[in-house]
């Protein structure tokens, strides 16, 4: 009979194959004595060492498909292996007490893993998942077990699995997966976020229901839904066909999308970029045709980490992604923490309402030392590609031009040294605080371009946290108000001959694109699986059409109105 | 040697007189048995009888003095009094245990005021001070002691004291008593509200130095600023007695506005109303002259309590707030919960950002039991005098159309049980989120007045907690976003013949009444201690003039340029 299961969609995409089912089953060893602890010594070293050149040569496989970033995974995998808080207590363990190195070693990872995995902090409970990782290979060593490659599949399938560990992920071959569902897991788990980096169709979280699966079923998935069905009936399994062919289809045919510029019906140009958020994205922006990079979040450079990126690490972080765009703009946005994102080695105070608090610019002029090491690797980065440096949060003017003296300062202070940077490089402010786009036309004197930031445009102006469930219907990108809002900012900037991107969510949705055109956008900045939609979008609207259009639409009511006015107009193309 | 100290002034003021110095010794009695125990129980029952007369007596004139709520205090203590758990346990320990009086009711009530001054919910802490009180005064009744009346006191005296009890404040003889300083509290203590309402100068909250005051001191407190001095030299008491000359005169300078229109010097007439949050104040915006009411915040009616309000408590709230304002406008909005303000009660999911949260009308629209009950209150009320019924944290128009619907719903079944509501109840609403302020002109149709409630209009506009010290530099009211955002809204009410009025900190700020008034505001509500500056500062500005002015204002770079530019031309005046 046919079982229908809900997860989450964290990778897009259908696919259709027999079920591999991995063990959960946890192998618990007995405790048995040793007559000669030395050799049970020996036994464990070896498993060690045979684990260690094992994670070698998939660090070395990852790196190859999945770029350098991805595979550092591994690189904290071998270090676990030489922490001498876990190995030396095990061998400790077996020496003192005389015990199998099985035992051992399961006794010791269980409660490192145990304790980490209450933690509050999402960083140690993924060491964790990590230590799991890797002690489970050493225990497989231990008993001879080669299993668990999952390299060596070779039919297609779909992988079933309580969880994918990171390694499991990178050993995935790609020819064989059609694709994988998961019991536990979130969107921003390891294996989601691998999943998106591989492309390859991916449902999270699904719950014990997922344990019900044999292996050999047939699964049908459909991930950009995050539902899967289990040995479907023929007339489902003919829908699924369907369904699959026409996204495969549709798929074909926006891939011709990659290559072409962006134009709108009526000839006007516009630029499409992309949002990345970790150097391997830059590569995911290429293949998607983007015409820039046109919000590149620094943020990753300094979560998941204990202590501040060096000016080096951002230097080869900026410098990598320069270089992969050649020439294509690249706006770097300066770091923005606080907020929804903490960085514990700050120590920042808590705060009561942290998205109305001492977030990103408004932190780094208050930590100059962090904002100051930022600045000189984006300016040593700046002669290898089509720099732009971009200030988040501005409210007031002062705090604009603060950050514009820090960076003169730091940029004279190189230059003076010897250092070569560029002399193009543009500096523009986002657009998210209500002020800031209230008052554009004080601001664009002052800069080089503005990018709306509508996620944080829509919180503010609606006063509604984004993250917050109760008040999630107030986040109403096409409402007349934020429409009024990008209006000015697009008039502010013009007056000075400055151009205006999106930055937002919006900027990727297909009921916000005729409207942003028509109110004079010049460049949407999305992520890169929105891009080839858009780019087909723009093609078929006429910007002249649309600027009377979304003036109409600044008089409305409210959203509903709005969007039922666009996608009649839209209908109409 | 002069001693100078600093502590919160928590109602203004400048007093010199000699101190009268509280023991803040407690007395701990030895514990001895007692050959009849049924006579010390006769004895302790005759104690709490003597207390309980003693504090009827203190609550009748504390009613004359401070007004019916502020008495409640006493019945609190009537009950207390009556409490088995506290009175039943003392009288059980005495025959039990065959103990002194005085030695069970400290134990008992000790380990009652040790619990629940360790409690994180600060009305149970309040609580441990009210039994302090109470036990105290039957201890006194025990032991035979008069003292700590302090209605007695007849020579001039500052009084200074750890703490003073609901009841020491109330007792207070007010021709003699000049101001007190206390060594704990905080603007929200009891003792501190008292102080406002008998409006006494008082400073709380100085720490333990004050102790090293002696009874007899000659004391000078400028609670407006939060400083006293103890022993001052000649010149500083010289200097002292000027500035309170000073302050005196200006006192009585600005008395002579209370009975005046407020009319700008070419005659246009505004409206200058009173902010208040509790019955109390209502008598306090009479004597300052408030023409109306402009924002009665009804949340102290749901705070400080276990359980919700009943329709008819807010009736009766409501009734006498428009009795006494006797036809004067009284501008009363809805309930504004979430956000800083919580009610256990209500159960209340926590959130991550509270003031971009399901606050206000959010809640009210999803927790109509509770507003129901208020409109309906609110409706009976109004044929008692000159009601406006307003909505305060509206975003969209949907919300606005909700709360107008749920309104007539409870109005039309009112009526139809024959109940008599007025026919000229205005509605309005709050203008506090930015979407509101941007789209003023779609909400002005469907409503009598806007009220821009610039506190939290501020604090959205600029994405910085307004309670959050770190980012408090962006807390700028005359900044040219807000002043844009104010025209508009003053702009779109023109346009449809509404009123605007401003209820925020704002409003009675005397750099930024001059451009309200430019503007177009036509209602200024603040507290009622800054009606009589305001109200002088109006009869001197030309509304004509500051038109002009306050138009140059919005295209000024920030906050600071305007407020030069204002107080240049106000110096002109």
């Amino acid at each position: 009979m046919t079982q229908q299961l809900k997860g989450i969609g964290a990778s897009p995409g259908l696919a259709i194959a027999k079920a591999i089912v991995l063990s959960t089953e946890t192998y618990i060893p007995e405790r048995s004595a040793v007559e000669q602890p030395e050799l049970e010594l020996q036994r464990f070293r070896n498993a060690v060492r045979e684990a260690r050149e094992e994670i070698e040569r998939i660090r070395a496989a990852a790196e190859e498909k999945l770029g350098s970033e991805k595979a550092e995974i591994f690189e904290g995998h071998l270090l676990i292996l030489e922490d001498p808080d876990l190995i030396d207590v095990i061998e400790d363990k077996i020496r003192e007490e005389a015990v199998n190195a099985e035992y051992a070693l399961y006794e010791v990872s269980q409660s490192f893993i145990e304790t980490l995995s209450q933690m509050e902090d999402e960083l140690l409970r993924e060491r964790a998942a990590d230590i799991r990782d890797i002690c489970g290979r050493v225990m497989n060593r231990l008993r001879g077990i080669e299993g668990g490659d999952l390299s060596q599949l070779t039919d297609e399938c779909i992988i079933i699995a309580e969880d994918l560990t990171p390694s499991d992920t990178a050993q995935l071959n790609l020819e064989a997966v059609r694709g994988f569902v998961t019991e536990i897991g979130s969107r921003t788990s390891h294996s989601a976020i691998m999943a998106r980096s591989l492309d390859i169709p991916a449902i999270v979280g699904v719950g014990p229901d997922l344990r019900n699966i044999e292996a050999g079923a047939l699964v049908v998935m459909d991930a950009s839904e995050g539902i899967l069905a289990v040995d479907p009936s023929p007339e489902e399994l003919a829908l699924f066909k369907e369904k699959k062919a026409k996204y495969d289809r549709r798929k074909a045919e926006l891939a011709q999308w990659a290559s072409r510029p962006t134009i709108t019906a009526d000839g006007q140009r516009i630029e499409i970029a992309a949002n990345i958020g970790q150097l391997e994205d830059v590569q995911k922006a290429l293949d998607n045709g983007a015409e820039g990079i046109g919000l590149f979040r620094t943020e990753f450079l300094y979560m998941g980490r204990s202590e501040l990126p060096t000016e080096e690490e951002q230097f080869n972080s900026y410098k990598y992604v320069l270089e992969k765009m050649a020439g294509k703009p690249v706006v770097i946005r300066t770091l923005d923490i606080g907020g929804d994102k903490e960085l514990p080695y700050l120590d920042l105070p808590k705060e009561s309402n942290p998205f109305l608090g001492q977030r990103a610019l408004r932190l780094c002029l208050e930590r100059q030392d962090v904002f100051r090491t930022q600045l000189r690797a984006l300016l040593r980065a700046s002669r290898y590609g089509n720099l732009k440096i971009m200030f988040p949060m501005i409210a007031v003017l002062d705090e604009l031009l603060e950050a514009k003296r820090i960076l003169e300062e730091e940029k004279r202070q190189l230059t003076a040294s010897g250092v070569e940077v560029s002399d193009s490089i543009e500096v523009g402010m986002m657009i998210e605080v209500p002020s800031a786009a209230i008052s554009a036309d004080i601001f664009a004197k002052e800069v080089d371009f503005f990018s709306i930031g509508t996620n944080d445009l829509i919180q503010y102006t609606m006063a509604a946290d984004r993250m917050n469930e109760t008040v999630s219907y107030l986040y109403q990108p096409c409402h007349p108000s934020i429409l009024r809002l990008i209006r000015s900012v697009v008039e502010a900037a013009r007056q000075e001959g400055k151009w205006v991107g999106v930055c937002g969510e919006m900027a990727g949705d297909l009921t916000a694109i005729p409207l942003l055109l028509g109110l004079g956008v010049q460049e949407l900045s999305m992520s890169a699986g929105s891009i080839l939609p858009a780019r087909e979008l723009v093609g078929q609207l006429s910007r002249n059409e649309w600027e009377t259009l979304s003036g109409q639409s600044l008089a409305m009511r409210g959203q509903q109105e709005v969007q039922s006015f666009v996608q009649d107009h839209r209908r109409g193309v």
